[in-house]
């Protein structure tokens, strides 16, 4: 056993170092870290998830480094996991918005990390979980999920998240927009941010008017359409009463655990489908592969009679 | 044989009845889909396929139906297929954009199809590559793909184009949101639509920054920013010469064949994977879950002895 008793206390315990050091595993898919995810487990399921998602330039940081501030002054602990698309153009994530919250980290009870989505299919989402494990574990109240680009990671983000909240803003477009982009059907919350711009209040007003002809979410609850200004922290408070609202409605229902279990079961079906990818792709079928890739562009045969000459079994 | 070779000769010959059917068959998922994509297979490889994508609003669909136009005028035949998000709250796709494009449909050398992406792992590319292949095999000369909503299809459809316009519009917000967004490594060609709003010179010119300072792509050849403005059919033609500069370029060079090649891989990879998926959950596994997870979620046991115990070939 590679993993000590001690090194689990002192993450427990919430020692800084060591969650640093086993967010670190986990990303790095370090030989030790099933290990570590098992010992973790039975410490897991008390932290709340935030989740903050929105188009790009929604003010999505700022409201995360509101919510952390006013949290943290009511001495609630927070995790965040700020998901940062990696660019291969400039080779890593973007780190701009995250600098403005170093003054976020000098609070004690913080604990802020950046993760690269790595574009991997289904990659982000189960290593944004076994993140918010470590930090669940390490005995955060709140932690808090915050996805910096656009694509599947933010409709993902409400597949972990116990409360999603969609920061939009004027600009955003009309409501037709966001119920394109598929924001409309996981929002728990919406937060009109820059609201004392023009158009907020009929931004406000289309919301409504479109939500009340949404069928009701699983959790039967109406969804509130909040105005924020999170650069000068107006409106925060009341999106916290809001999500603190929320999270006693779904307590009081039942309805938390019935959406953390489907969570859980989503997760699980992940876990094993990355895992077949990853066996099934050893080196000898990539190998193969790339091989015949040359007969089968020359359509000398086709991709789904060489599919079945990789392996029989598999069932077309 | 349930395909008949009378049947595939109607869909080479691009009888619209034969490929609309042929479309049925992929999407439904019937029996006779592998059987059908095998005998279309040889057929493939003439048409050239330009992905439209960008965010919510950035024009689109109004860009492709000016494509459609100029192009038809020019005599080429055409394929449309559009990515429409399944919204779970309207229950259908939002096809609202598409009612411009009767119009479109007026001419006798376009076939258009909307594709609902149901939201599956890894489902919609793989649909969109199938049907790209009967309009490919129906003759087509160019296939338009466009995405209408926001989400990883936008991504994916560099995954499938030979050319991937991404439009934006002065509201789209600076460069940098554009990078967030992942838009910037699938460009081929940047089309600012709407140009006649405010802001349009400032974008482009912070969008030409950028690019100088991006490394340069497979394929080496200066990424254009173009004006358009859809409605109006301005720079559409200009949109075309630099489609088809690029078509040239990519011919030219060899990387048109590199480009497919890795295309073709992916999809390879993609049909395993989403088929290990389908087998591994059948009704046994799906059932095993359901019944245990009440057991993982209560701490009795953890996800990864779980899975362990679904199959002990899983590698975790």
């Amino acid at each position: 056993m590679s993993i000590s008793e001690e090194y689990i206390n002192r993450i427990t315990s919430g020692d800084k170092r060591a969650v640093s050091r086993a967010i670190s595993v986990v990303e790095n898919e370090d030989k030790e870290k099933i290990e570590l995810l098992q010992a973790l487990y039975k410490y897991t399921g008390k932290a709340y998830k935030i989740g903050i998602t929105g188009p790009p330039g929604a003010g999505k940081s700022t409201i995360t480094d509101c919510l952390i501030k006013n949290l943290t002054k009511k001495n609630f602990s927070i995790g965040v996991i700020a998901v940062d698309p990696t660019s291969p153009f400039t080779g890593g994530a973007l780190l701009g918005d995250r600098v403005r919250m170093t003054d976020a980290t000098l609070f004690e009870n913080v604990f802020i990390r950046s993760m690269a989505t790595r574009g991997s299919l289904g990659g982000l989402s189960k290593n944004v979980n076994d993140v918010c494990k470590i930090l669940d574990a390490a005995g955060k109240d709140f932690i808090i999920i915050e996805t910096v680009g656009v694509g599947q990671s933010e409709l993902d983000i409400a597949q972990t998240a116990d409360t999603t909240v969609v920061a939009l803003v004027p600009e955003s477009g009309d409501s037709v927009q966001a119920m394109k982009a598929g924001l409309m059907e996981i929002a728990d919350i919406f937060a009109l941010n820059k609201s004392d711009r023009q158009g907020a209040d009929e931004i406000v007003t289309s919301l409504k008017n479109i939500l009340h002809l949404r069928s009701p979410q699983g959790d039967n609850r109406e969804i509130k359409v909040l105005k924020t200004i999170a650069v000068k922290n107006t409106g925060i408070e009341e999106l916290i009463e809001e999500i603190f609202d929320h999270k006693k409605h779904l307590s009081s229902t039942g309805y938390l655990d019935i959406k953390r279990k489907e969570h859980l079961s989503n997760e699980i079906i992940e876990i094993v489908n990355l895992n077949l990818q990853k066996t099934f792709w050893d080196k000898e079928n990539s190998e193969i592969l790339s091989k015949n890739i040359e007969k089968i562009y020359s359509k000398e045969t086709d991709p789904y009679t060489f599919i079945q000459s990789l392996n029989s079994n598999i069932n077309l």
